[in-house]
């Protein structure tokens, strides 16, 4: 029996069957990670196709859950769509080469994307749950390594500590690479963290987060590593990002654009006169995936509404002298938006 | 001016241009990492289009090399394969959204992914010292793990500090989610790492690997945490496997095929009657991708040659009791297999 969400999404979705072999897609539908099998959904059932080095966990894992595990790999894949005229795929997922191979078995493709991407935008309980979690741990690792900041201490020794506190904290892993900018490095929005040493006086930016179950976090916090008396500028901007990021949680509502979100913050630094220095989008969804839908951005034509996942990260760029941004993970709930972080402050810091 | 070896990938690709988006490939071909951005290549020149967040540090890494970066996104590096009618793109990767985008525009794609494969799978010097690098630090964490194994720690906990240990020592990250297993665990190849604890007489499997400027290490170790006597089997079955992991290093020279060198590891096994429990294949090849070409399995039809970097892990898996894996990284040179891993035992070690 199919989960009534399920049941929507292949309705949606128009095809007889889905055929999906995406990761983050597989562990959506059944709900348990592999980095190898497949998933067939038709109207009555939800088929998970593990290997020999999956199946054993993948059965234990759902017996009571109403996917059905096959052990199997591709072949045993597509005999479950025997009888399928139309086969839904994601278009921007599935790879041309897969493709082709089902078309010539006489398959019509149908994109199933728009079908999964709506229903993955709105979040559970269980999924918004996951996502606080690993907020939280998130944050509890940056309180754990501020007192640890050392001078001398390079950006990948900082990034080692914070990935070592979330992953003793609970989680499972980092859900992007760890941004730690020291300096001049804080002025490339993704800058590479490397063995550039701390310095006092620093500008400290940091971009992180972890996954619970798959579901991740996102979070920036700029501070600075003591006050040398240089920083005026510095301060003045980070004030002007705050007043944006802030503006956004106060201001945006459900039934507002993507773009319109976007807007909120970028001409509350255009009054600033530091909309040319706001070099990306405010904010992108966040799942699964770090990057999903909706996107918060001049071009973000997406409704905000209940369960939706974002981040809020307005950020301002001066090449070569110093970086900006605060990032929170929100998320929508009776029209307005909740932040996932409640435990660090966005007020600037100065160890 | 472009490098030979990527003329060559130009000329065997058999298209006017090539258009590549996959991280790896860009970060092949520029030798710079992206979540997002652009390359153009065509019979003169490798063009990267970096967005804003990338742009700086882009112009910057690559000053001094032969690859062009421009500002820009999608649509300027659609701009640059103006003139071109023939596109190549890598069919496995490329996803139909886009393939099908590029068709409209008129262009007929060829798949380049069989002269990026071929260039691939032949490492540089250069390549080799990172996987050697990375190799290097994984074996250095293992050790410094070994010693600070408790009983009633946690698999997450183990897998967070073998992390950490490897962060510290200079990885940039983990090439895939560290597998640690404790007990019955070890009986499933792709074990999800838990909160179960380590207990006196327990099989640990450990299944990890780490990262240095992209380039992928992977090892695994199995060893008991105390005997409590009651591992005759295990003993006798961990005797075997090792059998079948040196086999492969003594014997397997350039020229087989990866389906031959899998069947030495496999006949070592049936001759104790144990290929029954070998349920994956002998190994993959490892380079930006934890799992790329050559395939050791027995289905592998490439031809193993010099230059080649591959992992050499025969596995044998009772269901609920326990599993034995061991792992190396390895390369060919001088036609013969070497390993990467010269640090840690693979003698059966009791700790």
């Amino acid at each position: 029996m199919l989960q009534p969400e399920k049941r929507k999404i292949y309705l949606e979705a128009g095809a007889d069957a889905l055929f999906l072999e995406t990761d983050f897609l597989r562990r959506y539908l059944t709900g348990f990670y592999s980095t190898d099998g497949y998933v067939v959904l038709n109207g009555e059932n939800c088929y998970f196709f593990a290997d020999p080095r999956y199946f054993e966990a993948a059965e234990k894992a759902l017996k009571d859950s109403p996917v059905t595990v096959v052990a199997g790999t591709y072949q045993q894949a597509l005999e479950a769509l025997a009888g399928a005229r139309t086969v839904g795929v994601p278009f921007p997922l599935i790879s041309l080469s897969r493709a082709e191979e089902l078309r010539k078995k006489g398959f019509t493709l149908c994109d199933c994307m728009p079908a999964l991407k709506t229903a993955m935008e709105y979040k559970t309980e269980r999924e918004l749950a996951l996502i606080e979690k690993a907020c939280s741990i998130a944050e509890d690792a940056l309180l754990r390594l501020m007192p640890l900041l050392k001078e001398d201490m390079t950006e990948s020794e900082t990034a080692a500590l914070l990935e070592y506190e979330m992953r003793k904290l609970g989680a499972s892993g980092v859900s992007f690479e760890t941004i730690v900018a020291f300096g001049a490095g804080s002025s490339v929005p993704h800058h590479e963290t490397g063995e550039t040493k701390l310095k006092f006086g620093d500008v400290v930016l940091i971009d992180f987060g972890c996954k619970t179950e798959g579901y991740c976090s996102d979070c920036t916090r700029t501070f600075l590593f003591g006050d040398d008396g240089r920083h005026g500028r510095f301060k003045q901007v980070y004030a002007e990002v705050l007043k944006a990021h802030e503006l956004v949680k106060e201001t945006v509502t459900a039934g507002m654009s993507g773009k319109e979100a976007d807007e909120v913050a970028r001409a509350s630094l255009r009054a600033a006169g530091l909309d040319g220095y706001f070099t990306h989008s405010l904010g992108h969804g966040i799942g699964l995936q770090i990057h999903e839908y909706p996107v918060l951005s001049p071009k973000g034509e997406e409704i905000l509404q209940d369960g939706m996942v974002f981040s809020d990260e307005p950020g301002v760029y001066f090449a070569g002298e110093f970086g900006v941004r605060i990032e929170d993970s929100c998320y929508m709930k009776d029209g307005k938006v909740r932040s996932f972080m409640h435990k660090t402050s966005r007020e600037l810091l100065i160890l």
